[in-house]
């Protein structure tokens, strides 16, 4: 198998250097090329269709303050992204990418729309500044359904968003509890809280955060401090990766979801894609205990999947490189002197 | 007049915080937005069509040894973008941008090929370490041809490429001549220098940089250090603004070009989007004198209009988030608590 791999790494380092073009001087685009192939298990991969599932869900915390905006918002933006006005719709369309919106845990009443998918666990999570966000059975139910999802998508590429104020605060839990940072290091402006705001929301996190043990493995964490949405699009990484999809990780908390994916699942990795480095100041903490250099920095912190669906254009463009690009042979084109 | 002008960006930036997403988190892409709609001079500016330009040109320079690849690979490459087999085809094709050759003054006989625009001033530059690389007259048929191509462009996004064995030692010299920077911190790899190959290229360019006065006028410098394709592109960056096109800069030579047709026309600068920080070591500097931080950085090092190509769908993004976004107000979205 070892063998395998190397020989198909080999082919793969040859076809690219055979390319019309210097060697190495498409750069991260050839990284990226390497990385479709891979997944896809060919040296002419083909990157034709993106998807994208944006996982909704309400947090506790909220109620506690730790974010700019008020809790209802969450479910607005649901509303906003089915008939089509959020930015990650604009995006979407823009780029050619298939839209679905999973309702994986929004407080209140469900939404009744013909168009949002109900896998609600319950009304939003419990508040975990105090108690645990969710029971072990609900996490199972969200993993699994996740899973499931995102084994289902039919798309060569799916990129995952996620909507839930909140949300950063459960995702900055989470990369601590996972990957043993300091919450000071992770703790950044969400939507956008000032530096009181932030001082607040550091000093209700590192509460939230000695309830527990320093270190915590991912369904452990997931319950203690997990989002329906996070562990929901952790489940859905799993199940794309294990389809071959490209999977697109987006922000900051879509990282910290593929960092609970990878903790329940380590070969999930290899298929992740990171889309962008996110203004979020903790992102860049969570991306470099992953070993992951993103490929767009756009100062970009909405979420939303709205990163993710901006890197599609330049998966396709490195697969049809690899696939499509002639070489110094076929072309008759002289090498260095 | 100035007035208008400063309404106008009251009103844009009225229009971008009103959009359902927290203010200011959608990063560069915001910033973008807001140029592509100074250039079309609406709020809801509309980006549809891309068109790549790849002027092709030989250097005298090159039979003195500053580059890799032999001569020929100029006029191979012309055929192989002919032919459809370049990494600049695979990406036009991949982000549906239409492309044409221009023959800007390749070394050798015509190239005939019904595809190929022939706008040659002659059969490559003269040898510019010792002597002018080009007339007046050649410069001023250059210069006129390349701002009649930009400016008969049809599309909303034009991109500009270049082909041209020994360009980035060109390049090299024209920022150094227009920007009083050293030759040696401009001097870079090109299509694959090694260490010892760098030194040689840097003292061929100081001995052909010391025929001259440290600062040269934009059109001194093109006829002593130019090349036929980077005039024309300057040209044609000139022509395509004043067209109220989105002008997208490629990488440094296509930068040494932005640089001159700033000094040529300095409100060129406003319609010019700057696509990616090349690996080519001279490229940072000439960004910043242009006071430009580019939207891809890739560690790509090509030419050709890749790096260009790659950024059109952020561009077609940012005027779709502009224009179709839903606002609070129309959303039934709530703002910060």
């Amino acid at each position: 198998m070892k063998e395998t791999l190397s020989d198909f790494d080999n082919q793969l380092a040859a076809a690219l250097d055979a390319k019309t073009k210097p060697v190495g001087s498409l750069g991260r685009m050839e990284e990226l090329a390497a990385q479709i192939a891979r997944i896809q298990g060919t040296l002419t991969p083909r990157i034709e269709t993106c998807h994208l599932t944006i996982f909704a869900g309400d947090h506790g915390m909220a109620q506690a303050g730790v974010s700019a905006y008020p809790q209802a918002v969450t479910r607005q933006m649901v509303l906003n992204f089915l008939s089509g006005g959020a930015a990650a719709n604009v995006f979407a369309k823009s780029v050619g990418a298939s839209l679905q919106v999973v309702d994986a845990g929004v407080a209140g009443e469900p939404i009744e729309h013909a168009d949002l998918l109900d896998r609600r666990g319950a009304s939003g999570t419990q508040n975990a500044i105090e108690t645990a966000a969710m029971t072990p059975d609900q996490l199972e139910q969200a993993l699994n359904t996740g899973r499931a999802l995102g084994g289902g998508i039919q798309a060569d590429v799916v990129c995952f968003g996620e909507m839930g104020i909140g949300n950063t605060s459960s995702a900055t839990l989470l990369a601590s509890k996972l990957l043993s940072k300091p919450i000071a290091d992770l703790t950044g402006r969400g939507t956008g809280l000032d530096d009181d705001g932030v001082a607040r929301k550091r000093a209700l996190l590192e509460q939230a955060a000695s309830r527990t043990a320093v270190t915590l493995d991912a369904k452990t964490a997931l319950i203690e401090y997990g989002g329906f949405e996070i562990a929901m699009m952790a489940g859905a990484i799993i199940g794309a990766a294990d389809a071959r999809c490209v999977v697109v990780v987006d922000g900051f908390i879509a990282t910290a979801a593929a960092v609970c994916a990878r903790a329940l699942e380590p070969q999930s990795e290899a298929s992740c894609v990171f889309a962008h480095q996110s203004a979020e100041a903790g992102h860049r903490v969570v991306l470099d205990a992953m070993g992951a250099v993103p490929l767009l920095q756009l100062d970009m912190r909405l979420g939303e999947g709205t990163g993710a669906l901006l890197a599609f254009p330049l998966i396709t463009a490195a697969a049809a490189m690899l696939s499509d690009m002639a070489s110094f042979e076929s072309a008759g084109v002289s090498g260095p002197a």
